[in-house]
């Protein structure tokens, strides 16, 4: 008799954005005039750039001759152009990577929820609080987390990020082994300076833990102080997976490419230099075929100059939409955090209401959707995560319609 | 201290395809001169077929406007229009599917290395022998095949696949929980009847165990009384789960694209009806983003009429290929198999050699580059396996060196 993996039954609630679109479906279905404007899932809003479009064309054209077809690539790490091309663009921030060094996968998503597979189940998994749920309910399904009550499961370091520090944690107070960061922050918005990460990657090489750094916000970064990748932390390559994505900074919602960084330097437990990239290399070889050609071609175009110019101008739209719903909000009254070196703001709940309640009035209220941020774990209830992606007429309708109609 | 998953280093081998490409390239490098024909890895090479690059390209220009771009899919199990097409094929089949039921990915490699991770450690993986060695591999990984020797793992029930039995296993002595089957067979090329099917369907309802079917090369059965689908079997949708691939059958391999099916009926341990769909949707929505959105276009448009209709044509050029290869082997006094309803020919090693033996020596003699069969486990020694993928001026190429330097 095939027995089920018990570690599902220990997840907690659904995923997070399904349960959202489900509530949002329910009273859209009960409320048919309404119309609903989302601030919800981070979704992008605007078309690829022209130069990306141009090149999945090509990509696509390529396809349709025999000269030019290709199946499977050489190597599921992804073709030598992008990894060349994201090489070049770590070295502008001062970071030397081998190609080898370089992973292209289908999306953050997915290599965020399967780097854990490269570790033991007797690791301690330390997640920033709150934190987006991937992290988190990977590690559930592996194993890795415990037992769960009240969104919270015992086998997990929560280090909370709050107020008090700056939404970046101060390092646990037990030996963690695994530590998954992320900057600039989903859900909270706020970007890790260098000093704040070198904590980490000090206490990381001094105790031989593993950082699985989250990227994928890289590009909104503003200030120029802040860093983009974790590699510009000193000694980073000897204990920091980084994974990012062209997501958000090119709009691959849908398309779906992102990387990981696996350093040859990277080191854990007794292993030898390079044995965590090759563990990587063939979990990939073996449960993975590369991203799609197509797919790939579309992000060597992201990275070209021309790519990066047009991506940048859809990043400052998103921007100025932040910029948008923090006015409203701050209008308000109420605090908010974020939406300056990232395009989420992390609001405090009016009034003291729950995240899941505020969620409940906002739609009820206002017809907007956003994010409770309870969702992100237990350190997010009484915040709530508005997402300045979407077309600017529908940014200005939901700060329009909160502005006239949220009851404070 | 971050420890590494131990199960990596029970790996036997580098993933095969991998260690092929670097004997090759060795080769290469050495005797530069040398044309290299390329027998080994199942790639497609023929172009997409017109009516899927119409459908590409007008997916990639929707992505160009606002009105018509899309990020995240709603439903990370595909889009309604692929999931609707894929259960109109399947009804052709005499198969009823909810399109709930249906989950399209980014290939059938992914899925089939993930799906292992439903169920719990103590289960009993049977394999047939030789199999594709991803079914093997993500067990060995997720630590339920045990310690290896010799090719071998411990904890694994190998279910010979000899010209005794037609390549089709009889069932296993001892009683086993999870079931890896593939028909039409990767590599023996040979095509499972209903019959054969139905005798572990029966098995498996008996001792509530899951079938994980892989029918990846269902398009290239040329024979009308063989079933394309394990649910053809009367109650295959309580105890199977089925793979499939738009790689193969439209050339896909580096487009990705595949879907998986668990029927709400399959029940095993004493799971609810419908647990093991909604653990899967919950796997895919945690861990995957959903196939890329250009990508999936490409799939509607294979499903169409004339997508079919040229897709078709495409099949049977590379089943020309097949009975080439086929008539050159038997024409050596080389006894093979597979070629008929399967795109791969599973021929025996001459002489006796070892498969890798005879690989060096087919690469040394005739510079074609095929697959040793020991590569898809111990039952595989002393088979070789070759590929009917490929342009018709290479296969007449391959042949023709295979008969003019083949030393017997």
């Amino acid at each position: 008799m095939a027995t089920l993996n018990g570690n599902f039954s220990n997840l907690q609630a659904g995923y997070l954005f399904p349960e959202i679109a489900k509530r949002t479906s329910e009273f859209a279905a009960k409320n048919p005039d309404a119309k609903i404007l989302r601030l919800g899932i981070g979704d992008t809003s605007e078309p690829l750039a022209p130069s990306v479009i141009a090149r999945l064309r090509n990509a696509v054209d390529k396809m349709s001759k025999v000269e030019t077809y290709s199946g499977y690539s050489d190597d599921s790490r992804g073709t030598p152009e992008l990894r060349e091309a994201l090489a070049e663009r770590y070295a502008a921030y001062g970071v030397e990577l081998a190609t080898d060094e370089i992973f292209v996968g289908d999306g953050a998503k997915s290599d965020s929820a399967n780097i854990q597979s490269l570790f033991g189940g007797g690791n301690v998994v330390a997640v920033q609080d709150p934190a987006y749920p991937v992290y988190v309910d990977s590690n559930v399904i592996a194993g890795k987390a415990g037992a769960g009550s009240n969104g919270q499961y015992d086998g997990l370091v929560y280090m909370p990020c709050t107020e008090d520090n700056d939404f970046f944690p101060t390092l646990p107070s037990e030996k963690v082994d695994l530590i998954y960061l992320c900057s600039p922050n989903n859900p909270t918005g706020a970007a890790a300076t260098l000093h704040q990460l070198k904590t980490f990657v000090d206490y990381a090489r001094e105790n031989r833990a593993v950082i699985i750094f989250d990227s994928a916000y890289a590009s909104f970064i503003s200030d120029p102080r802040l860093p983009r990748s974790i590699y510009e932390v000193e000694g980073a390559k000897e204990c920091a997976i980084e994974i990012n994505s062209f997501s958000k900074e090119a709009g691959f919602t849908g398309v779906r490419l992102g990387w990981t960084i696996v350093p040859r330097d990277l080191v854990c437990e007794d292993g030898a230099v390079g044995q965590l990239n090759g563990m990587w290399s063939r979990r990939q070889n073996t449960m993975f075929n590369g991203a799609s050609i197509i797919v790939q071609a579309g992000g060597e175009a992201v990275l070209s100059e021309q790519g990066q110019a047009e991506c940048k101008e859809t990043i400052a739209y998103y921007m100025a939409n932040a910029r948008c719903i923090k006015d409203c909000i701050e209008g308000l009254g109420i605090t908010c955090y974020g939406g300056v070196n990232a395009p989420y703001i992390w609001m405090k709940t009016p009034s003291g209401v729950t995240s899941w309640e505020f969620f409940d009035k906002l739609l009820g209220e206002t017809h907007v959707v956003g994010t409770p941020g309870s969702g992100f774990g237990p350190g997010g209830e009484g915040y709530f995560r508005l997402s300045a992606f979407g077309h600017r007429k529908d940014i200005d309708r939901a700060v329009e319609s909160i502005q006239k109609n949220l009851k404070l």
